[in-house]
């Protein structure tokens, strides 16, 4: 039995835990969780869904189908409850849709960590796509239909493909055009299109024109989204996933339900009551979420900002809490401290300034390439009160404790550069 | 894609809600939930924990780890909190379980029926082993010696053994002696035992002499358990699993995180607060698990002389809220109405009488057998207010509504007699 490995955001963000154990200060930019309180409307919720002690159906209960349908529905995707399936987490319904649909997977280059070992566990090969200059979290529309025609070629089935927007670890959003262009390729090639949305409700300009694929190629278009990123609920577990309305779209998420039967059941009874609330969308809720996006905007553009500076290459971010800078311009002074990739630019970055982040190549990207991703949204505070005073200031930034670490992170990334 | 089933139980629970829903009286047998209200504290414990909104280490917070622990060691298996995975349901740790073992399956017929689906969704080969006379959930030792060599002779890699005490669908619990013989041939044999003792702290008997295979064969036997059964929370979907102190288990230990780490990320941070709470057995709610089992042995055992009396040959039940009458003796009478399988003898229950069970076949068991599983725990009622009633009373069996569906089940057995 070869020994696997855990999922590697998790297995750093629980070594940072060790050593902020041990009494060291550590700017933890290494893992992708809004680390803020839970609204207390979820928590009101989460108390009286505790009647839910019954199973109940596998893919949830009628008021829940009905919140995410309207859900969608506001977001330009007509829904019928029956189209839905809520699950504790969306990395679970990802992995029921894996080992359902055949074929294999084409991911972007980089992607979220879990796509390509879910992919792996089901049974899949896996084809990677660079992503365009524009934004990360898809593929290139053009290096994507060449590399479906390659990856037939040399015998594979390549019939997936997972589109992230906004995307994590880029922290960018795919504009209209080029999610046509994706969909166009889909078409001519015959692919499914999974649209993980997570970060949707985390995008930092609301007047952003933001378009799923699911409306333009509705038939081959399962969107999959949380409520871990936009409400700060990770550790809840809420996922929810819309399948096609087509007979085809029906039969893949029967196969799903069935999946889940036999792995997780169904979503806990209680957490279903406070996904009905959320996807409901009340006024008091969207108040606070929407203010989330702008913290986590002016967080991310302050570490963006920095990096630009200490001399990397940066897709500016509009969407979650992450940034994604490329170091390649200062190669030749790293390489005289003998970094020389995304692992050693990693350990490096810890050992000498404290500042964890998590290497590009965790991500797919090139093991070479002087990229990683850091996660911003961990910068608000430890504490409930640091949290809570980056959330009532009018600029977070200049939060004490948020300044502070931003402070660190400048101090670390212009080391970066010191011959 | 092959269109694929909902897990049986769940499925059939789903057309008797719809079926009451439209107003039809249905004695329900059919789904395997002790359906009794929450228990204060745990609802207590749940709001408690919803600041644990964070992901936390995969599996599972130092708090429960510690609780489960401990909870093993009260049940003579010293337990470390390093042995130990916490997780949405025991049915993911099984998954998990058997993605990362090697190797094939053997099977109690009849068994719980998710273990054949989940192994076949780890890409394995179940192989079936009869039960002894005296009791289900475990396959006949001489049986299983003799079907591992014959697997092997086939072709087979048959290398886990699942076992269930107390049993679903039998209801029946293993003895000692029975439990050590099954380990020798695991011991011969080579084999990994997967302990499933969801239904241990639901036990009719309190002197019952449980062993559990881990106190026999410490290094192969991994236990699985939930909270479902004991503390009716199958809504909240908690489960634990034990594995073997030594290196191989600790490696397969890391390999069911890893794997965790991909699929549920962790246990919901509320639904771990919970857990710490159950598996350090406070006495106000061990008092109240006591009291359930007992409810559960009475209302079993009730249903158990009604089959008996009608003709059929049931197994006492000792554990859980199952019995499993077997109507071989009414083969004929039964032949001239049509019913000549379990699946048409559960079809003919449903509609003549408005009895839903559920037939062996979906047990993997003879699908000419008449028999079938009557899970007794929906007897209690609908209503939070009839279920207090059943818990209260001295006699559960003679509460108006409990016995109403008691004449229920005795007039459908007893017509199936009728020539």
């Amino acid at each position: 039995m070869a020994v696997r490995k855990i999922s590697p955001n998790l297995a750093l963000d629980h070594l940072v835990s060790l050593r902020q154990a041990a009494g060291e200060p550590i700017v933890h930019l290494g893992f992708g969780e809004s680390r803020l309180p839970v609204f207390p409307g979820l928590v009101e919720r989460l108390a009286e869904g505790a009647d839910r002690n019954s199973y109940g159906p596998v893919p949830g209960a009628p008021g829940v189908l009905r919140a995410f349908a309207e859900y969608c529905a506001r977001r330009s995707l007509p829904t019928d409850p029956d189209q839905v399936v809520v699950a504790p987490g969306s990395k679970a319904l990802l992995l029921a849709l894996q080992l359902v649909v055949p074929g294999d997977v084409l991911l972007a280059q980089p992607c979220w960590v879990t796509y390509a070992p879910q992919a792996v566990l089901a049974g899949k090969r896996v084809f990677g796509v660079p992503v365009p200059a524009e934004c990360g979290g898809v593929p290139d529309p053009d290096a994507l239909r060449e590399r479906v025609r390659q990856a037939r070629a040399e015998g594979g089935d390549p019939r997936i493909v997972v589109l992230t927007s906004p995307d994590n670890p880029t922290g960018t959003t795919a504009t209209a055009d080029l999610v046509r262009r994706i969909c166009a390729v889909a078409e001519e090639e015959d692919l499914l299109l999974v649209s993980d949305e997570i970060y949707r409700d985390v995008l930092h300009d609301p007047g952003f024109e933001y378009l799923s694929p699911a409306e333009v190629s509705p038939s081959r278009t399962v969107v999959i989204t949380g409520l871990s990123k936009s409400l700060a609920l990770g550790g809840w577990r809420i996922g929810a996933a819309r399948f096609p309305a087509d007979e085809a779209g029906r039969r893949m998420r029967a196969d799903v339900a069935s999946v889940a039967s036999e792995v997780w059941s169904t979503l806990a009874g209680p957490m279903q009551a406070v996904a009905e609330y959320a996807f409901d969308e009340p006024a008091e809720l969207v108040a606070r979420r929407d203010a989330d996006a702008r913290l986590h905007g002016a967080v991310a553009r302050a570490v963006w900002r920095i990096a630009e500076d200490a001399g990397a290459l940066t897709r500016p971010p509009t969407g979650g809490f992450y940034v994604y800078p490329d170091f390649e311009p200062l190669r030749e002074p790293l390489a005289r401290r003998g970094v020389v990739d995304g692992e050693t630019l990693q350990a490096h970055l810890f050992t000498e300034s404290g500042v964890a982040v998590l290497a590009g190549v965790h991500f797919g990207d090139d093991a070479r390439a002087l990229r990683f991703r850091a996660a911003t949204s961990v910068l608000y505070g430890s504490t409930r009160e640091e949290q809570h005073a980056a959330m009532a200031a009018a600029d977070p930034t200049a939060v004490p404790h948020v300044a502070e670490s931003l402070a660190a992170i400048e101090q670390a990334f212009t080391k970066l550069s010191a011959g």
